[in-house]
């Protein structure tokens, strides 16, 4: 292992955290208001432990894929250690584990909070939590478009050919060209959005926060209502339509600024993802209307809003949907399992995993009646390696091993197993309310302290795609 | 398709009925109670239709995979058709759905009830329900261990190279070969738990029907309290004894026959079916003692009870393990996915492919560390090939695809997403008692027409392997 490398690069991600930390600081400086110390003194402390470690000395600048991993987990870790001090040091969120769980949650883009009362808070404080969605969202792109693909985690060599700029085999120049690529169609859909919530009546403020939450697919929100708050037909449409916008491959938007069409039509991973969504709304309206609601566009509105919300993990919420039928319950339930898709800054199992695996129950059966037919996986007319398709399942299993096993170790809590499973689908696959205990007008701060943490743990395991943080307990890991 | 042949093995599947049919005739002869006209109809039904069907003319004797497939399918439909007129004829059962649901279940040793008083029916017609647990265990053994791996069904070519008996390619002799060797083992545990039984202080009846619940791993009982009622230390540790005894792997018997104890001692699969009873029973033990048990040994005997049964799908209860603290439920729910080891009697996703899994994420660590090395997976020294790999993984995504659609339809009936869970997961796995609506203490009596024969489906479904049914469903297959 490459120590010195892996500490400078941890020591870079610090200092950038601190500029991170300018727009909130300014906020609560115009503010005037009592969290605007916590931010001095947080980049204070972010400078003092970053800068050391940004001008450590190195052997060399080989990053390997062991380097890789563990610069992306311990990065992540290190990042919601710091993170979570405006919160603890304005008083905000008084224990230290209740904001780390809290930071945690806005930088895997979860969105579960452990806050009762969100609107007694200052707004440079609300204004960092929902940021960190922004920041995190941003990363998760990074990782899975340029990085992942690169080191082999969780079957994102799917990416490897496909996803967009010049090809390059040494892994900084790539992820240095995708990612700038990434960064603009990122900041092109926060802008856009941004200005139609403005248009839609909320502050620039206001607007600023859940553009944060919607292109992160993070669900932080300014209100204890969430969108519902808001209760406008307009606001409802256009974050649904973000959110699932934010749910598509980004590699997708490099193909619509390049004009090809067809290109996004015809991409099996798309379609797939947009059928669930007509078909999950479709299934949810017909069991909703004249249930809870009288007119069949309130019916939609809501039904397209919670779909959109569970399937790209974001969490947002218009109606408290735990009150909602069965059927429909049945249907969200499931969704949380599904996740946006590959490539975005959604959470979960995500759509091009299922697809992979509808492709080899086609062929099972095919060669039930054929056994001795050759008959290789395809997407988008391109045959998937066979161990491509093999790391793609073992992600699959391992999810819903580290979902059961999840469920048990919360059981202990004892509040039921529906609650218990929606708290570890809700975190683990980076989406924020569950059912239950854990429904949209609950939060997470009854769980105990050992709860917290173990869920804050889930949630970096969702969202760094198991391996990654799975290689690091191997000890052939830590032998050179 | 070779229809001739089709009709004439299904014909003579169905004068096997009858001949089955005459043990609990006998009984209700000696008994001379009311039920005793309704086996002789069923009998001259039976023989009605089924002797013309095995005189049908057929041009030739070949037996390929897709009259295996379309045999085993309509085969199980049929015999739990005619299965069902004793219950219906007798009026024990009067709706025609739910004494095919009640047939289906013990066919199937899924062991679920629409029978909310078991105990005032006559002898003979629960000697027959529970007679079809032991005729369905016996099926279930000769087509996982000899029909389904030279059909290629559901990852189980394992066998292929493993099963017992002489080799040979030939469908037809192998089938007999190792049949017999599996009518042996069976048919032996049998006689020694009934005599065991009848140590114990039941009737040579009661020993016999709770024998064929066990060896089959279904779990119809003659009592509404199921094992629980009979209040017997002895009993309960025979029983659960037995139940582990049938979900293991029947080759192993061979084994044990020819008294090759390192290979059960080194099998992988066996070895994981223990750990995991043995760590199942501790956790549960540790979170029951003092809780609602006083008595460790007390605990211990119910929580083996129970792990036992929802990990063989046999189904039984000695305690209403629905009232039980969430963590051990949850263990126990989780454990509905696990079933036993793959040749056995038990249904559900079975420990091998689990086990599979394991090693698949095992591989995909070391990959993550060394791109290049070749790693092949490989079972007691053996190497699997990457397409019985696949093979078992489709199985293993299909089951829960399944698991989660048909949730979701049963939600329709608006019992809450536990029972919706369980009664789906307690279907399709063969288990039976599921929690809360389905729990032990409960039936599927309440369940509507259609979703009781939507659970039928379910059943069958989970026996015959998933691929074995889809199939029927390809347009491809009824093409020649």
């Amino acid at each position: 292992m490459n120590y010195g490398v892996v500490i400078r690069v941890l020591g870079n991600l610090l200092l950038f955290k601190a500029i991170a930390l300018i727009p909130p600081l300014t906020l609560a400086l115009y503010d005037r208001s009592s969290d605007r110390m916590a931010f001095i003194y947080s980049i204070i402390l972010v400078l003092i432990v970053g800068l050391p470690m940004a001008r450590f000395p190195k052997k060399n600048n080989k990053i390997k894929s062991k380097e890789a991993l563990t610069i992306v987990t311990l990065g992540w870790i290190l990042v919601s250690i710091f993170g979570s001090l405006p919160f603890v040091l304005s008083g905000s969120i008084p224990s230290f584990i209740d904001a780390f769980f809290e930071t945690v949650s806005g930088l895997t883009t979860t969105g579960a909070t452990i806050i009762d009362d969100i609107e007694i808070l200052p707004r440079g404080i609300l204004f960092w939590r929902s940021f960190t969605h922004w920041l995190g969202g941003m990363g998760i792109l990074v990782l899975t478009l340029a990085i992942f693909p690169t080191i082999g985690v969780g079957g994102f060599q799917i990416f490897k050919a496909e996803s967009p700029g010049p090809i390059s085999d040494k892994i900084v120049p790539r992820v240095k060209d995708t990612a700038a690529i990434l960064y603009t169609a990122y900041l092109g859909i926060t802008i856009l959005q941004t200005v139609l919530l403005c248009f839609g009546g909320m502050s620039l403020y206001e607007s600023l926060v859940h553009t944060f939450g919607t292109v992160g697919t993070g669900g932080f929100s300014t209100k204890n209502a969430s969108i519902g708050a808001f209760d406008s037909s307009y606001i409802t449409y256009v974050i649904s339509i973000f959110m699932i916008a934010s749910g598509v491959n980004f590699a997708l938007y490099y193909e619509l600024y390049k004009g090809r069409w067809r290109k996004i039509i015809l991409n099996s991973e798309f379609k797939l993802y947009i059928t669930i969504i007509i078909v999950s709304v479709f299934l949810i309206t017909l069991n909703m209307y004249g249930n809870i609601y009288t007119s069949i566009s309130e019916t939609f509105k809501h039904s397209l809003f919670q779909v959109a919300s569970i399937i790209t993990t974001t969490g947002y919420s218009t109606a408290n949907f735990d009150v909602w039928g069965n059927f429909s319950k049945g249907i969200l339930f499931f969704l949380m399992f599904v996740g946006g898709s590959a490539g975005s800054t959604a959470g979960s199992i995500k759509v091009i995993r299922l697809l992979i695996m509808f492709k080899l129950i086609k062929r099972e059966s095919q060669k039930l009646l054929h056994p001795k037919a050759y008959i290789p996986i395809t997407i988008n007319n391109k045959i998937i390696a066979p161990d491509i398709v093999a790391s793609v399942i073992s992600f699959f299993f391992l999810y819903l091993l580290v979902f059961a096993l999840g469920t048990i170790v919360i059981s202990l809590e004892d509040i039921g197993l529906v609650s218990s499973m929606s708290a570890v689908a809700a975190t683990l696959g980076n989406i924020g309310p569950g059912f239950d205990f854990v429904g949209p007008t609950h939060t997470y701060s009854q769980f105990s302290g050992a709860s917290k943490l173990f869920l804050s743990l889930l949630m970096l395991f969702g969202r760094l795609e198991l391996f990654t943080m799975i290689v690091l307990f191997m000890p052939s890991f830590w032998k050179d």
